[in-house]
């Protein structure tokens, strides 16, 4: 069978039943009928034919050996790790958790939620701070958001953020792309003794101070005094620390500092060439109100049992909108629950171990280096030394990459080299020896006492238990059995394309060939990326009928910033600075209107008419209103109703005759591919999600990666190399992003051949429309393009009956939990209704399967409706029902127990039992715990 | 932290606890205490020293490197597949699959019965038979096992058995080393034109007729007249079929055959250079209760719902010892679990389209043969052509091997060339080319239209739903879902040995260096494999104590037999072939006992003494009445009540004495490592288990590896290659047996090294130790050695319990499903006792979690005795209980329902519901059902 019949639910004679049953005589009959002339891309896309997974795989291996696997001793925020077996295997290559989604359902979802709380509690125990996210997309991005946070918490008026000199290069590009459309100005600072007398000066008023720590250089500085005069001025310390040397080292929280930010990578995260990793962000007390992302904190569930879910969700972009300061949404979530286990099997002891080791390895070579005469150009270190070798850097730097190890070259006179927990003794040699120096008795003590970590931390039982591989791997297994992913069943959720990631298409993630590879390795060792880069883009660009797209956001919302900035950079370079006005449907996603003001432009709201799409009347009176200012309108396609617009190409002419750019969000691009092209039909920009329509798993809330793709006019504003001086901004850390998992949209695309994704494209439709047609007699279907046809998603309209009888979109969602699925997307993009987004991938018996639990749960309605069951005592307000509740040795509902566990359909030996009741999310915001809470809090409940 | 402390559960701090609460001042204190000075070996092993898991992953790397991936067209039963990634993933390479035990308790082995039920359903469906088992190791002792079934049930007084010539070599083989021991005669005849004008006659008498199909040579032969002409004569005919070609071909059973043997190995198998794979054996109506080996049946739970569990069991070697005919125990129970899901995933259109693309090649092979006028031996074939080119051969076999592709050289004018579901084009032209022939057309039909399949096959539903990858997803995570396995709790088997399967050690068999070499390649091709047998060897024979290992028994039965029939040839080669007389203990494994009489030995039982040890004076008794034929006695060490007899020393030097051989069944090894070697406390064999002492998973039901070890006076006596003629004996189809799974004990060692290995032992003893002396109080703890001490396991005494109060054994296992355990061993080796084995994995935690379950139990126990709960209503009668049990809308039990669910200790969130409540196995033996029951069958109950 061809990898599209595997990748695609319903067989043929499924699909026949389902294109009959909504009165069409083909499948081709059903796309003609559904998606607009306007729009429609008739003809092949230009892509290879499908290959088997075999053939994929093949391919595959041949472009990995065009990698190189060295020994990574660059440094620069990326280091050598060992990623536990045990967690490479559960977590990274197990479905249950990399099929999962964001825990936007908690009751569904308390596995990954335990993960990450455990993320942010050594988060916190290793800054110092208060409060952690879970969390950033990496730390070039990380430290960006601690910069805005800064600026809106401090009181002082400046706009100047001093910048440690001795900050990480990519970290120094993206603030740079971040902080101009903010109009923060960078003051880039050596601070060795900035300040004091000799050393540079500090600006006279400035809201933010930021340091590396240690620092890029590999020097770890007292920087207490600094903190103090930065406080005294008025400006918040952001600190971008190493979690691994605050082992070692004193905990920023302990100097002083306001916020830290930086990576977990080197807590067991594969390298990839520069991600997916998770970045972290963590705030002292006081600022947790303002931090961005999010944050998972501990709540009751209806049996005041402990529960947790995402706490203090007001905060976040998809509500605050254009009133967001930052569009973090998607983050790293799988990394993160890879790097909190790293913790939690390595313990606090053991993680000490690893930051000595890693410690001594630095101390030898720096002492080899002194015993051979070479200069390091500081003292104090924790892993990495800089050392001075005038006009010899390149022959240094090649003479180890030639002996399998790779150094950082700084520049012509200075050479500096990482240390890590993988370095080993002949490691050591090996470097010593392109030096031309030999191994030499190391000092004893290289890190000023003054920066000794004297407070303990990870004291919570979780670290300090699961340290044999045994426990570890039934930790693994308990947290993911209390969650709900795609291994389990459907999860409709509308917008997010919950669709199959195939095994074929993840297990190259793991090969060493591509999760071995440092960002920053040299260009020799890392052709089989940039041929699978170049590969990956073209294709993207075909699909989407654009002329250059760059895979560098790592996360829709980047690629949303970098869409938005290439906007900007365009009408600067013609003199149209002036343009700034950003419009934006009232039912866009929320994301767009923040992304618009973090690129520095207005959002202007345009209205939409009572069918979902946008009201071409306000539309032109707001073009008329800000016709000089307009710079961009932001849409998305099909609508986020789910919707085909037919008025697509007049929005476009209307925008593009003001002198506007037209983006078009991706994040409907299921509903298109083969059929339409956003660059053909007249969008200037728009940004993918490749774990949506692309097949890269979404990992419980990431990795995510959004490429962005321009027509021809806009290609010179692409985000460039982090690394690389010019003219450019980078939205990441690393040129290619989150290059080690684009292996997936790779393999999908090569297996899928142009027949296979347009085949995906109409079955996505197909089935869309089939469950609206199944369901619209029990639940209005609001919105309808042509014929009556939705896209690839439908909203259900809950409001008439909860009008009538209390039944919230809330009760169905958590009804469903009980029938074994997860929830549709809730009150987006209309408030009051369920949004369902089938997919491709599910076959007919299992959207028969959930079209049958929505019938049988309108039933339940009705007997709410009837008075049969009381509106405060019936499945639908107690759900979800848990193992505990309906095995209660007292049970006093007015519905048997049979009902709360069995209802319509499902069998007991498939039942999913979720681990919680209903929770109560507020009052977890009232009193807020956003670490590992003691384990005589559940003993208790 | 090292390997070894991730392999060992209890921690520093645990094991000073458990040492000095049963009173000991060190481990040390302890293990001098517990091994007898008789055995005790003191000294370091001669072993590499530990490497890390990432040092041992490079070393074998390294070794795997020196592996060549070749096109495997060699044939001879073993063919190139390709391995659904989504069965990969989620089957071989999850630990829910891989670490659970043999489903003999089957409330919490549903899924991996359900899985087996579809193999046997897909064995009898292709076969044509009625009945079919679960599963045998392969085809060589698949088809010896036809053979002495065939024996049994044949009511001719023949001894001969006529083999086709056109038998696998391989088999030949090991047919061979079978029939010996028996008196079987083997009688070569070339079948095509047998009993016919000009063709070579047949016996005049014979019990049994073998037939390959499709031949070695690829030749599909119509032979329904001998069949006939076979059962005529009283005979019984058994065939060795190709499952593929049985999608096209007529099957076995439709022609009359009565018994079917085979592999499975092309239905998704990786080679492994020869195993594990999961062979077939399935026999007519009537035959089925004579069927060696594990069958899965249907039967009803408590609650008359379907269930499947281990049917027949009284046929089984463990229960019929040395009445029994099979020693075969362990299975391929992974592997069948692979094979089944092959044909789930692909449906008989599935199958029947790789058949013919398999065909089709060879046709295309054979059509460019024969226009290059290359002669083909054989009009009729399948996937598999054998070319003459007098004098040419092994000049076709190196152009072909040149170019990537392997071939077989049959003799030095033959070459066969076997195609598969691999095969390409460009193989195909490969191939052609290296004969000095081109691609030309194929003819139509190849087969004879008396040979075609009419039949329809794979009809359940099962086979026709979870062809989707999403789907097929799904149901390996429903199945997985209903079963236990270490990765959620301990698993206390006494004897069993299960404990931690590290990743580290798993990851590799999946490396397609290690998975896709053929048994049958180049030596060229394989150096990797030789080297690391060559190693693993020398490494156990340094552990044992003995001068000679070999790893080809691929299960510990087959290291039985291979240790006795080395003990035979040793004994004929001195002239001694009357020395037949094998002493066993009572307590034996009752394996032992079949191995002998499968090696033509005559069983003398020793009987034990009450502390449970060899009597002394009866073996005395025993060896003076047979001293002129005494051969061996079979002895487990550490016995098998887990005690380290004092009196073992004795006892070899009585049998040496009399002039016997003594065997120690290294089943119970796991006591003795870096303690004791029983090649110096005088043994001269054992066979080892891989997958206790050695962390081979076990898979559900295996694979297993049993090599068997020597010293050097019986080296000259191991098997040897079954593909090279000689005197030795073949146990297996393949030289190194199970090789693809032996990089799995190869990194145990070398991540253990000789330090952690000895501590594993003492972790082991520990363990058991400590369990015992806690429970001692509860339940009396049966046989002790020096000391008080028990060795690595002990036994609890449940008969005055049930004596007083009627609860069994039985109950105690069930309600031990409910506080989230399985069961120890039962009434093994005493009737009426639970044999709890901890093992070193086990941490503390989970140590005294199991403690307090047995203590709660104990005290449930006293409540039924009591009179508090009724002796037929108590939750231990009624256990396991599951969650439609507790939630049902009426409970009229003596008990309440939160007993029932979530008894002392168990929390909600992490509990684990059996699918089934208890199993009555008697009914299912009376109605026996061994396919896959109708979906109807679930919805009636």
């Amino acid at each position: 069978m061809s990898f599209a019949s595997r990748h695609i639910g319903p067989d043929t004679d499924e699909q026949t039943h389902m294109f009959k049953s909504i009165g069409y005589a083909s499948l081709d009959a059903l796309m003609d009928a559904a998606v607009p002339e306007v729009i429609r891309w008739r003809g092949s896309l230009n892509l290879p034919a499908a290959a088997s997974e075999e053939e994929a795989i093949a391919e595959l291996r041949a472009i990995a050996a065009g990698n190189t696997v060295a020994t990574p001793m660059i440094g620069l925020g990326y280091y050598g790790t060992v990623t536990p077996a045990v967690i490479r295997r559960n977590v990274l290559e197990n479905p249950a958790w990399y099929t999962a989604y964001t825990p936007y359902q908690p009751e569904i979802s308390q596995g990954r939620l335990e993960a990450l709380l455990n993320f942010q509690t050594m988060v916190t125990d290793l800054t110092g701070l208060a409060t952690a996210n879970a969390s950033m997309l990496d730390e070039g991005t990380a430290v960006a958001e601690a910069m805005t946070l800064a600026r809106r918490a401090s009181k002082s008026k400046s706009q100047v953020y001093v910048v440690d000199a001795d900050t990480l290069p990519q970290t120094l590009s993206v603030l740079r792309t971040r902080a101009e459309p903010l109009n923060i100005e960078l003051a880039l600072v050596d601070l060795t003794h900035a300040g004091l007398e000799g050393g540079d000066p500090l600006p006279e008023a400035f809201f933010g101070l930021h340091l590396q720590y240690p620092g890029a250089s590999g020097a770890v500085r007292d920087h207490l005094s600094l903190i103090e005069a930065a406080h005294a001025a008025g400006a918040l310390v952001t600190v971008a620390a190493d979690l691994l040397a605050l082992t070692l080292l004193r905990a920023p929280g302990e100097m002083g500092a306001d916020i830290a930010a930086g990576t977990t990578q080197r807590f067991g995260v594969p390298l990839g060439f520069g991600g997916p990793h998770a970045g972290y962000l963590a705030v002292r007390s006081g600022l947790e109100r303002s931090l961005p992302g999010r944050l998972v904190g501990v709540s009751k569930d209806a049996d005041g049992a402990p529960a947790y879910r995402l706490a203090l969700q007001t905060r976040e972009q998809h509500i605050r909108r254009e009133k967001a300061t930052s569009n973090i949404c998607t983050a790293q979530v799988l990394l993160a629950v890879m790097a909190s286990m790293y913790a939690v099997y390595h313990g606090p002891d053991g993680l000490r171990a690893i930051a000595r080791r890693t410690h001594d390895r630095a101390r030898e070579i720096a002492a080899g280096l002194a015993a051979a005469g070479v200069t390091i150009e500081h003292a104090a270190f924790f892993d990495t030394v800089t050392a001075r070798v005038p006009g010899r850097a390149a022959e240094v730097v090649a003479a180890a990459a030639a002996a399998g190890v790779d150094l950082r070259l700084v520049d012509e006179d200075r050479v500096s080299v990482a240390a890590d927990e993988t370095t080993t003794a002949a490691n050591v040699s090996t470097v010593l020896a392109a030096f031309g120096a030999a191994p030499a008795p190391a000092r004893d003590r290289v890190l000023p006492e003054s920066l000794d970590r004297t407070t303990d931390f990870l004291t919570h039982p979780v670290f300090r238990t699961h340290h044999s591989e045994t426990s570890m791997l039934r930790y693994l297994r308990q947290l993911s059995d209390r969650d709900y992913a795609l291994d389990r069943g459907m999860i409709p959720l509308g917008s997010c394309t919950m669709k199959l990631n195939a095994t074929t298409e993840m297990e190259p993630v793991s090969w060493p060939e591509f999760a071995d590879i440092h960002p920053y390795a040299p260009a020799s060792q890392t052709a089989g990326y940039e041929h699978l880069v170049a590969q990956l883009e073209g294709w993207l660009a075909e699909i989407t009928g654009y002329d250059a797209v760059s895979v560098q956001p790592n996360a829709g919302s980047q690629g949303e910033l970098a869409g938005l900035l290439a906007i900007r950079g365009y009408h600067r370079s013609r003199g149209d600075a002036h343009r700034d006005v950003c419009l934006i449907p009232s039912s866009a996603h929320g994301t767009n209107a923040a992304s618009a003001v973090m690129a520095g432009m207005r959002v202007v709201v345009v209205a939409c008419d009572d069918q979902g799409n946008v009201d071409l009347a306000d539309l032109r009176a707001k073009i008329e209103k800000h016709a000089a200012q307009l710079a961009a309108i932001m849409v998305t396609y099909p609508s986020t109703h789910g919707v085909y617009e037919t008025s697509i190409a007049d929005l476009c002419a209307l925008v593009h005759d003001a002198g506007g750019q037209v983006y078009v969000d991706g994040a409907n691009l299921n509903a298109l591919v083969g059929f339409a092209k956003p660059g053909r039909f007249g969008a200037d920009v728009s940004h993918l999600n490749l774990h949506k329509t692309f097949c890269i798993p979404h990992g419980g809330g990431g990795p995510g990666v959004g490429p962005v793709a321009v027509r021809s006019h806009l290609a010179g504003f692409l985000p460039g190399d982090p690394l690389l001086a010019g003219d450019h901004h980078a939205v990441s850390a690393a040129a290619h992003g989150s290059a080690g998992i684009l292996p997936i949209s790779w393999a999908y695309l090569r297996m899928m051949g142009p027949d296979g994704l347009a085949q995906a494209t109409a079955a996505a439709v197909l089935a869309a429309n089939y469950v609206a047609a199944r369901l619209r007699d029990h639940y209005p279907v609001l919105y309808a393009g042509n014929n009556g046809l939705v896209a690839h998603e439908c909203i259900l309209d809950l409001r008439p009956l909860t009008k009538a009888t209390g039944v919230t979109v809330d009760d169905v969602a958590k009804r469903l939990i009980d029938y074994g699925f997860h929830a549709p997307t809730m009150s987006f993009p209309v408030a009051g209704t369920l949004m369902v987004e089938p997919t491709e991938s599910e076959d007919l018996v299992e959207l028969d399967r959930f079209c049958a639990a929505m019938i049988a749960i309108r039933a339940e309605i009705d007997r709410v409706a009837s008075g049969a069951w009381p509106r405060d005592d019936n499945p639908l307000a107690n759900a979800p029902h848990t193992a505990a509740a309906v095995s209660a040795d007292v049970w006093e509902h007015a519905y048997p127990r049979s009902v709360a566990a069995y209802p319509s359909g499902v069998s007991p030996t498939a039942k999913y039992w979720p681990p919680v009741r209903r929770i109560d999310g507020a009052y977890g915001d009232r009193n807020l715990v956003c670490s590992c809470p003691s384990p005589e809090a559940f003993e208790e409940a």
